[in-house]
């Protein structure tokens, strides 16, 4: 899935190795890739900090926390590189607030557990979804992408969690299961809306203009590979129902 | 201030680098100081993240969130000392929530001035507190207690946005000044409540048993200093009214 096909005009798509940011279109497709990243990781600080309210104990009050503040410490690298892109770092980041802040507006957990969801499903859908995209960067970009997926070790807790509180109480697995395709399904609209709004994102991952990169069909096939890993994952917790 | 007077039965009281955890009542003394270390590391965490939704931009509030994120990793090293000293970490912990939730419920920020203040006094007082503290612990423990201060140059960021906030607004100076005061002031109360129900602290701080400490008089002086280092802060930012 290296090269560009499916756009009008794919002027020497090439591949991600060699893109370049002195191509306008690319640049302001890896600005606003780092951006929504950025405000990504800032909207689930303050949300995983939020749930850690519902958190039954001090124990998992910090583990939920220290979800929370991992996410927060790769927003640094992130802003840094936005600056040297010539970018205003928070007022790019800020035009994905709507996106991010209603994503979370209509994902609310009810209780601690579904809190302890949304933190691991959101955590491992963010990291597949960057993954995916990185594979489509210069080298320099990607690196710095990737470099945001690690440290999502805290997430093993969330895992321990919900499979002692569902073996504690079986019928908890079937709302989850409910909870776990919600925050799917919500993900996927919101990530949707923001392609859809930004057409040098949408020329990033589809191809178009002079920006190479998937065709739509190979989108198709990244959002079918991302919910079958989300199923996959679902199904490892016992929330297959 | 190395050794103990003013104690009724000051048994070799030594000096601070000769104190053994293998004697109960300092060891006691060094779990609650843990304790209370810790959990206000944790409710620093939780009420920083609260005041940073106060926030006026998001830059401003990834800041704050940033405070709040450098207090919870101080969390573990004291997680891990408590467990090696035989106490279960998060229990102790627990049972330094009432008084200082009762701080933050007592001290909950208007607004985002109110919240910056809090941040800065709270942070430097407690770095203040504990590196008077620290000096009559053993040498591990004083470096694992001076290692939970480290990381606290987030607080610059306050300083400047107090300032220039006065600068725009001289009345807020006044309001600010008074805040300052009363933050001191619940401050102390708090202390004083949490030394009050421990013997082993308290003995700690003031001399008491078979634990060396500072006389009732050195606690005074110590405050007094703490109190002098306080004034000094707010006159440097502005808040000498």
């Amino acid at each position: 899935m290296a090269a560009s096909v499916g756009s009008d005009t794919p002027l020497d798509p090439g591949s991600p190795s060699s893109r370049s940011l002195d191509d306008p279109a690319y640049r302001e497709a890896v600005v606003d890739l780092l951006g929504a990243i950025g405000y990504g990781e800032i909207s689930a600080f303050e949300r995983l900090g939020e749930d850690a309210k519902l958190a039954p104990t001090l124990e998992d009050k910090v583990a939920l926390g220290q979800m929370a503040a991992a996410q927060l410490e790769h927003v640094e690298p992130i802003r840094q590189r936005l600056v040297e892109l010539g970018a205003d770092p928070f007022a790019v980041m800020g035009t994905f607030r709507a996106s991010f802040d209603a994503f979370h507006r209509h994902t609310a957990p009810a209780d601690w557990y579904e809190g302890l969801v949304k933190a691991y499903v959101g955590d491992a859908l963010a990291d597949d979804f960057y993954r995916e995209v990185a594979e489509q960067l210069d080298p320099a970009t990607r690196d710095l992408v990737i470099a945001t997926l690690e440290d999502t070790g805290h997430a093993e807790f969330a895992v321990e969690r919900i499979r002692a509180g569902i073996a504690d109480d079986p019928r908890l697995g079937g709302r989850l299961a409910l909870w776990g395709r919600r925050l799917m399904g919500e993900a996927l609209v919101q990530a949707q809306h923001v392609v859809a709004e930004r057409d040098a994102l949408s020329g990033l991952l589809a191809g178009g203009g002079d920006v190479p990169g998937l065709d739509l069909a190979e989108v198709g096939r990244m959002f079918t590979r991302l919910t079958e890993r989300h199923a996959a994952r679902m199904s490892e917790i016992g929330l297959d129902h």
